[in-house]
């Protein structure tokens, strides 16, 4: 489901505390997006996206955390790619791949988390760790999928 | 109740005036997100919030207003903090005070019109006279709630 | 009905490769929205509006041409404008007037490509085309409508 | 000139209030851009353009009226087209025409101030009025330019 | 240099007639910004960025295609990777290859149109175009840089 | 200065990787803004302001850490409040407070670091935090500054 708010008195440190604690508190998702609010209020809507179940705790986060009176809230449908997990070996160590397939079509991309950690320990781009996988990935996937 | 239009064939002086339009005539809220619409057209999506009672009403203002030629509309569910309402006196004068709670969580902020008010009367920031709203309602707010 | 993704792991050449290929596959518009994303990614929101009967197609093409594992859909009511269709001619050549009517409201609006052809012929700007066809059509319209 | 600061410890209310004062103590424009700051914040560039004359005045609003502690300006070049003022009188009432020139291009534009008072009055949309306005003015062109 | 201006008093529609005219004659690149101005008023700033040899005519553009009554320019400075160009051969026919050097860093990405020409030909996303043409570099470009 | 480029070819993924590497390498501040490219590519405008000494420096984080080719830079001209650093006790410890004077104009804010540790520590939300902050200021200024 979808919890959102709008926020005109508020200010970008604050949301962006806030976006820590959704995170953290188990949302899916949490996003900002640029409005124009009345009176010349330039402003940001918030958006969580969680588990129905997590609905109660969710909406206590916006109530405790912004100066919003309120939220607004809905139930989203999806449709969602089947995903399984694999990972591949590269020289600077494994990395996790994500395998998402939906009837004919079939993707996969590297877990972020392993790709910024090489990023970081090798002073590499992340681009050119995603290629480097990637390659990998290619090299490999006949035998592995 | 939403009730909201892209509109890429339309200027910004003739939104504002749509902005005002819409507050005047009954809208809770009415906003304005950036968009990206198709053969490179910067575009606003316009949304409106009101009551589903008036949704006729707020319907017929973006049709006679804004060069659209339909809009899309939810119901939408809410969550909202219970209120009621005080004041607080201050050097400058008097400034109502919104007290919000829901469960265990309770906020409380100044009525923005008195505080604009106060800053212009007396070339203050509107930071400078929260502070001082505040800081009086702390001092008395065991007494007050 | 829409459907819509938030996009924070593909480039803005890849999406305006995705938003021809929704345009010309038959969605009836498409739009970004700039969100700003989870560990500081600034990102993008796809939305897609559609026939109920082209959901699958266009959820594929989603799946294809982005890198998302899922999508989020909803079914939209919409209020729209009756319309008929009319022409004037111009000095430049025949434009098509696209007229809208709901109850007493009454809009009229040049056909885009129309006036973009007569600009491009006749290096005008389209403002100068739409005054053009304004006029026009104010002239004759008593007898046309 | 141009004055502008990143603002991300500072409300939508308060920005909005910020503009007023801009606007009323001598800027020539004020405008807000969204912007996406460390630490997952969303925020808003503030941006006064202003006579290099007044570049104290509104410096300080700045530092009085947001949290920023510092401003960056700088000086811009203009290329500005010649301007006269015309009129034209309508059904209901005269209306300000803004003549502009460079060369060989030639633009007018109805005064918005007046398009607004005749759009409020007559319950017409600022798009009828500027189409009222441009049908009177075309009319009479050949004779008043 | 950079040449813009704010536009309030135009339509996404003109806006996006605007970049084609940019792009077509001479503008390295052009790009629109969201802004919030008085008023109310949401609106765009236009971006063109061009050689000074080209200032009068982008100008004019901006003059002739757009409401404002002027615009902003500056120089800007520039730091600049050297550039070559190579191509890959893979599959689906011949790709160029842009390869950019600055000191020890060195980049290389495959040229947009080809890429899109393979894409649409061949019912691929982009990404996977993208993909396969890095894969051919990689094997090949020992012998190539 | 301030150092920024176009980036219609990288993901937001990488863009927010590129955030903490201009804030951990040097520069001042870092900011997306979103943009509208050619061929209807969304996009951001990546802006590092930085002391001129760090040019080369943060011209390499872009070129090795982004797609682009190049990119443009300014040395910007800076209006800046003096500042010092006190701090106040409070229930739950000391915080920072910086105070920025120019003329007649004074401000002080608490420091974020400090007023997030408590907001965490204490399941306080930052605005809460500041509340309390600011209250003990204020107790205690008239002796402080």
């Amino acid at each position: 489901m979808s919890i959102e708010a709008n926020i005109d008195d508020q200010t970008g440190e604050e949301l962006g505390y806030l976006m820590k604690k959704l995170m953290s508190e188990g949302s899916y998702d949490a996003f900002f997006t640029p409005i124009q609010m009345k009176k010349n209020r330039p402003a940001y809507k918030v958006t969580a996206l969680c588990n129905p179940l997590d609905q109660e705790k969710i909406t206590k986060l916006f109530l405790k955390y912004t100066s919003t009176l309120g939220v607004r809230y809905q139930t989203l449908n999806r449709t969602i790619m089947k995903r399984h997990f694999d990972s591949v070996e590269t020289e600077y160590g494994v990395v996790g791949i994500k395998i998402a397939t939906y009837e004919e079509i079939k993707k996969y991309s590297p877990e972020y988390d392993d790709c910024e950690k090489i990023a970081k320990e090798n002073q590499l781009s992340l681009a050119e760790v995603y290629q480097l996988v990637s390659n990998e990935w290619q090299k490999n996937k006949e035998e592995v999928i």
